[in-house]
C-alpha cells in the first residue's frame, strides 16, 4: 500500500459495490483495513457499514467523525438506518435524527420501536399501498405519477381506508391482467401479514418455506405498517446456519478474523478457560486411579483413545441435533426414536472398535484382560456420547442455555470424565 | 397414528404448502414418515421431494411406483425438474422424457447438459423476452396478451435477434416510466449475465453482494439461455453454512436425523474409524514414554488437560479459517498478519493457562519441576494449535481436500502428538 498506488486503488474501490467493498475491508488486517476505509467515497459509507460484521463495525466507526457519520446515515433506507443507530454513540445518534425530515424521523421511530430479531425490526417502511376498490388502470396511472418504486417492490399492499392490510397485488398482475379490472378481483388475499413481533427466525423459516420475496408486515390491530424483503432475511439466514458452527468453539459469528490481537484476546481466553475447568474434571478421575496406571502403565496408552472416540461420536450426535433444534425438527414426538436409534448405532460402533482395540491391545500388550478391560470401556464411552449427544443439547436448551455454544463442552466433559473411570476403573477391577 | 387419525392428518396436510410437508417428513421416524407420504396429495409429491435432503428422498422414492413419479415429475418447473430426474432411476427417467412435449424436453435438456452445481444446472429456462427496440406500450401489450407471468419475475431480459443478452427490464420500470419510451432507453444495463458455467458458490455471492432477486444466464456466445431465481440462491447459501459445521464432524449436510439406523451405519463408522487411526497415532506416542509414566503417574494426570486445551485452542482458529476461506477473505496477502496475530493469541493463552495449570501441579503434587514441566507443555501445545489452525486448512486446501471435513481430524492429531510429546518429553527430560 505504498503511496503511488494510493490512486490505483481508489479506482479499484469505485467498481466494486458496497457488499464487496466490505468483504475487501473484512479481509484486511487493522493497519490496511484503516487506510482503504478512509478511501471508500462517502455515498457508500453508510451501504458498508451494514456489510461488515458487528466487532469489524465498531473499529470502523472509531475511525469516522460526527459529520461522516450523519452523512452516512443519511444515504440509508430506513430500516437499514435503525440498525445502524443502534451501534452509534448516542450524540451522534441525536444529530443523524435532528438531519432527518419529520416524515423520515415518524418512520424511524416506527422501526426503532422494535427489536432488531424481529420482523419489526427487519421491516422497511416504503411500502406502495393502493385500495381495493380502484382499477388497474387507475393504479398503472397513479404508478407513473409517482416515479420510481422502492427496490425489490414485487408487489403493491391493498389497504384499507383504516390502514388494515387487506391483500397483495403483484406487478405482474397489474402489467398481465385486463386495465378495468379491480384490485379487490386481482389482488392475492393469500400472502399473509407477518405480525411485527414475529421472531427474524420464524420470518426466515416462513421466506424458505413460501419462497417470498417481499411480504407485508402488520401490528396488532392487522395495520400494515412496512414489508419485509428477501436481501434482509438472506442475512438472517446465513447468521443462524453460521451462529452454531462458530459457537461450537466458543466463538460468535460476528468474530473478526482480522481483529487486532487485543480485542480477540479476552473472549479466547474465557473460552479455553472454561475448558480447562473441565480438563480439570477429568484430570482429577485419571488422578484417582494413579496407583492402577501406576501398576499398569499400558492403561495409559488407551486413554486418549477411549476418551477421543467417544467424544468424536458423541459429537457426531450433537451436530445432528443442535441443527434439528435449529430447523425446528426435534420434538416429544420423535425424541424416543432418535435416543434408540443412536443408541443403537453408538452399540455397533462401541463393539466393532472396541473390538479392534481390544486386538491392537492384545497384539502389543500380549495381555487378554487388559484387551477387554479396553474393550469395554470403548463400548461404555460410545453409548455414553450418544446419550449425551441427545440429551445434553436438550436439557441445555431447557434451562435456557444455548445448545450450539454450550454443548460440546459439556459433551466432551462427559465423555472425557466417563471414558476414564469406565478404562482406568474396569483396569481396576479387573487388571489388579 | 391410528386409523381414527388418518383423516385429520390428511387434513392438516392439505393446509401446509410443500416445504411445510418436506419439514414434517424430515421430522418423522421412518415408519410414520411413509404413512404421512402416502397421504400427501399427489400434485404435491414433486415439490416435497425437492425440499427434502437427499437421503431423505431416496427413502421416499423407492416408495412410489413410476406412474407417480411421472405425474411428479410433470408438475415440477424445468430446473427443479432437472434436480429431480437426477435422482430417479434409469427407465423412469426415460418415461418422464417421453411424457414432456417436445418444446419441455428441448429445454430440459438445455438444463441437464451443465452440472447441477453450476449457474447452468440452478437456471430455470422461463424467460420473457423482448427486443430493445419496441416501446414500453408494445411490451405491455404484449405481457397482457401472454398471461401470467413465471413465479419470481421482477425483471424481463432484452435480447438481440440472435438471442443475445442485451439488458434487463424491470417490472417497476414498465409500470413507471412513459409508454412511449423504447426499451433500449429504459433497460438497465449494468445488470450482469451470468455465464453458465459459473459456480453455485460464486453465484450465490453475486445474488448476496448485489441484493439480486433475478439474473440472467448466458452460454459462451452471450445468447441468453435461462435466469436463476433468489429462492434457489437461497438453498446454495443455506446448505454451504450448514456443510462446514456438518463437515467438522464427519457428517453431510444432506445427513437425516431419522435416518433408520443402517443407513447412518457405515459413513459414522467410517468416520470413528478414521479418528480411531489418529488417536493411535496419539496413543503410540504415549507408549514411547511408558516407562517415564511409570516413575512419575503424575503426568498421567496432566495428560487429558494439556491435549484437550492445544486442541479446543487451534479449534477456534481452524473454525475462524474455514468460514474465512469458504467466504474468501483468506489469501496470500494477509496470510503473513494472520499467523502473526494467531500465534500472540496462542502465546498469552498457552503462558496464562500454563501458569494456571503449573500452579495447580504445585500445589497439588508440590513439584516446582512438575509444574515446569505442565506449563511448557501448555504453552508449547498451544502455539502447536495456532499454527496448525492456520495452515493445517491452507495445506488441506492446496492439496484439493475439503479443509471443513478434514481440517479437525488432521488438527486434533497434531494437537495430540504434540501435546503428549511435549508433556512426556519434557518429563522425561527435567523429571527423569
Amino acid at each position: 500500500l505504498a503511496g503511488g498506488k494510493m490512486l490505483q486503488i481508489k479506482r479499484a474501490l469505485h467498481a466494486l459495490n458496497p457488499a464487496e467493498i466490505a468483504n475487501l475491508l473484512v479481509s484486511l488486517p487493522p493497519r490496511e483495513r484503516m487506510l482503504v476505509w478512509e478511501m471508500v467515497s462517502p455515498e457508500d459509507d453508510g451501504e458498508v457499514l451494514l456489510h461488515v460484521p458487528e466487532s469489524v463495525r465498531t473499529g470502523l466507526i472509531r475511525q469516522m467523525d460526527t459529520a461522516e457519520l450523519v452523512k452516512a446515515a443519511e444515504e440509508l433506507e430506513i430500516d437499514d438506518l435503525a440498525d445502524f443507530l443502534e451501534h452509534l454513540p448516542e450524540t451522534v445518534t441525536q444529530q443523524v435524527l435532528k438531519a432527518l425530515d419529520a416524515d423520515d424521523r415518524a418512520r424511524l421511530e416506527r422501526v426503532l420501536a422494535y427489536e432488531p430479531d424481529t420482523a419489526g425490526g427487519l421491516m422497511n417502511t416504503d411500502t406502495v399501498t393502493v385500495r381495493p376498490d380502484v382499477s388497474l388502470d387507475v393504479v398503472q396511472r397513479y404508478l407513473r405519477l409517482r416515479g420510481e418504486l422502492p427496490p425489490h417492490t414485487d408487489a403493491l399492499f391493498v389497504v384499507d381506508r383504516y390502514g388494515a392490510y387487506l391483500g397483495a397485488l403483484p406487478l405482474d398482475k397489474i402489467l398481465t391482467r385486463a386495465p378495468e379490472e379491480l384490485v379487490a378481483n386481482v389482488m392475492e388475499r393469500e400472502t399473509p401479514a407477518i405480525p411485527a413481533g414475529e421472531s427474524a427466525h420464524d420470518v426466515a423459516r416462513r421466506f424458505e418455506s413460501a419462497d417470498l420475496i417481499s411480504a407485508p408486515v402488520v401490528d396488532a390491530k392487522g395495520v400494515l405498517i412496512g414489508r419485509i424483503t428477501i436481501d434482509d432475511v438472506v442475512d438472517v439466514i446465513r447468521s443462524e446456519a453460521e451462529h452454531n458452527m462458530m459457537s461450537m468453539a466458543g466463538l460468535t459469528e460476528d468474530e473478526d478474523l482480522f481483529a487486532p490481537v487485543r480485542s480477540a484476546m479476552s473472549r479466547r481466553a474465557i473460552w479455553l478457560g472454561i475448558n480447562l475447568l473441565t480438563a480439570f474434571a477429568a484430570a482429577s478421575v485419571v488422578g484417582r486411579f494413579e496407583s492402577t496406571i501406576a501398576q499398569v502403565t499400558a492403561l495409559a496408552v488407551f486413554m486418549p483413545i477411549i476418551a477421543s472416540m467417544g467424544g468424536i461420536g458423541g459429537s457426531q450426535t450433537l451436530t445432528l441435533m443442535i441443527r434439528g433444534l435449529a430447523l425446528g425438527q426435534v420434538g416429544r414426538g420423535n425424541f424416543r426414536f432418535l435416543i434408540g436409534k443412536e443408541i443403537a448405532l453408538a452399540a455397533f460402533n462401541g463393539l466393532l472398535w472396541g473390538l479392534v482395540v481390544g486386538g491392537v491391545a492384545l497384539y502389543f500388550f500380549d495381555n487378554g484382560l487388559l484387551a477387554l478391560v479396553a474393550c469395554l470401556a470403548m463400548l461404555v464411552n460410545q453409548l455414553m456420547g450418544a446419550c449425551s449427544g441427545v440429551l445434553v443439547p436438550l436439557l441445555l436448551k431447557r434451562i435456557g442455555v444455548d445448545p450450539a455454544l454450550a454443548g460440546s463442552v459439556v459433551l466432551t466433559t462427559v465423555t472425557d470424565v466417563v471414558g476414564f473411570f469406565a478404562l482406568l476403573g474396569l483396569g481396576t477391577l479387573i487388571l489388579l
